[in-house]
């Protein structure tokens, strides 16, 4: 089941399990909208499963890169693709629950946060997906979106950022949790499949020293008219 | 200066004076995008201008519509515009500040409230633009987004919703005082220039009863390539 892919832009190798657990376009798209630190700098993605938001960070920048993630299984991939691609000097996977990072991580300290959290809360557990490696990534089991968000207010210094990408539906909780924990949002963008159909994805970005006043980049429209990405959806996604 | 000019879709006509105050696309887009009670019902516009809003609603609905307006001069247009199109059962034009309405409505039984309200808080008042009636219009002089949010939060009844149309950058706070006013934000647009440009415009609906969960509606692309609309954007602009 195991397989070894190429990331968008072709810099990044990646191991994947089809049957566990795939990186998304999420995390692709992710991985660009995040602004990086340059060259020094600390960064921690957290809820990182497979790591593919710090391979697609690693072609942007040489910060330091911390990857948290809870299963064992998917450390163990994210941490053979840290291998194959030459980065172990870079990105350190630390397998752990986000809301058990206190002997791991100096609070405070990160120019960046980054995640991809699960996106739907629990509320029947009866329908929750059978495959349980499944379900921790796309279900608030292990953790929610409160935790996500007061845990990245934490981690980051007083000029630090928290990126993340979400379910359009949950952008009013996001938003309100943000302002709580003093990270205000100051970048958004929505990913619509097509030009006339609902977003069904949000990236945002929210600043601990930021003022009030938030940038809506222009939405992505995924798709054509056909099944194809438009031209300039496929221009972004896959350069390098 | 004063002229008399057609609505888009021209089912309606409305005075104007290009020297005070004209209607926008925002008030277009605005009284495009609310959800009107079909038949019977009430809705009330804030910081109606030339009553614009108020001629757009009556395209769609037989609703009774209150327009609020504090520049004498603006009331005066907007009730002239109601004279011309035939519409003095319908809309009733107040001159009043919207923090002056206890006289002149009943809180709580309105199914919706419109506002295009000034876009721009009070900070240098140096800056604020000479025409003092222009000014009302774009700067938070006579209320603020707070004092908007507030009143349409007692207006409505307990089934109705709030529409406004606003700036962009405001979103955060307007998200932040609509869930503190009991208006769950249900749908939201944004308004972009151009494909690739940020959004300049964004209109937002909350519900007195909404459960959490936001939709994002398709963007609007305004121009092409060119000064041209975009087929799709003149097509609902212009359309009845």
């Amino acid at each position: 089941m195991e397989r070894l892919d190429y990331m968008p832009g072709k810099q990044r190798y990646i191991y994947q399990r089809k049957d566990i657990f795939s990186f998304s376009m999420d995390a692709v798209l992710l991985g660009k909208f995040a602004k990086v630190p340059k060259e020094q700098g600390k960064v921690i993605d957290l809820c990182s499963g497979n790591g593919a938001i710090p391979l697609m960070l690693s072609v942007r920048t040489e910060a330091k890169i911390d990857a948290v993630e809870i299963q064992d299984i998917l450390c163990s991939l994210a941490e053979r693709s840290v291998s194959y691609n030459g980065l172990e000097e870079q990105i350190n996977v630390i397998n752990k629950n986000i809301l058990h990072l206190q002997d791991e991580v100096e609070w405070g300290t990160y120019d960046l946060v980054t995640c991809n959290p699960p996106y739907f809360p629990v509320i029947a557990l009866d329908r929750i997906n059978n495959n349980e490696k499944v379900s921790y990534a796309r279900h608030e089991i292990a953790c929610n979106l409160e935790d996500v968000i007061r845990i990245s207010s934490r981690l980051v210094k007083q000029t630090g950022r928290l990126a993340m990408v979400h379910r359009p539906e949950r952008v009013v909780e996001i938003i309100t949790l943000m302002t709580k924990y003093q990270l205000e949002p100051k970048r958004i963008q929505y990913v619509h499949p097509k030009k006339d159909r609902e977003a069904n994805m949000v990236l945002i970005e929210g600043s601990r020293a930021g003022k009030p006043g938030i940038k809506t980049l222009p939405p992505f429209i995924v798709y054509g008219d056909g099944k194809e990405f438009t031209e300039e959806f496929n221009k972004y996604y896959h350069e390098k």
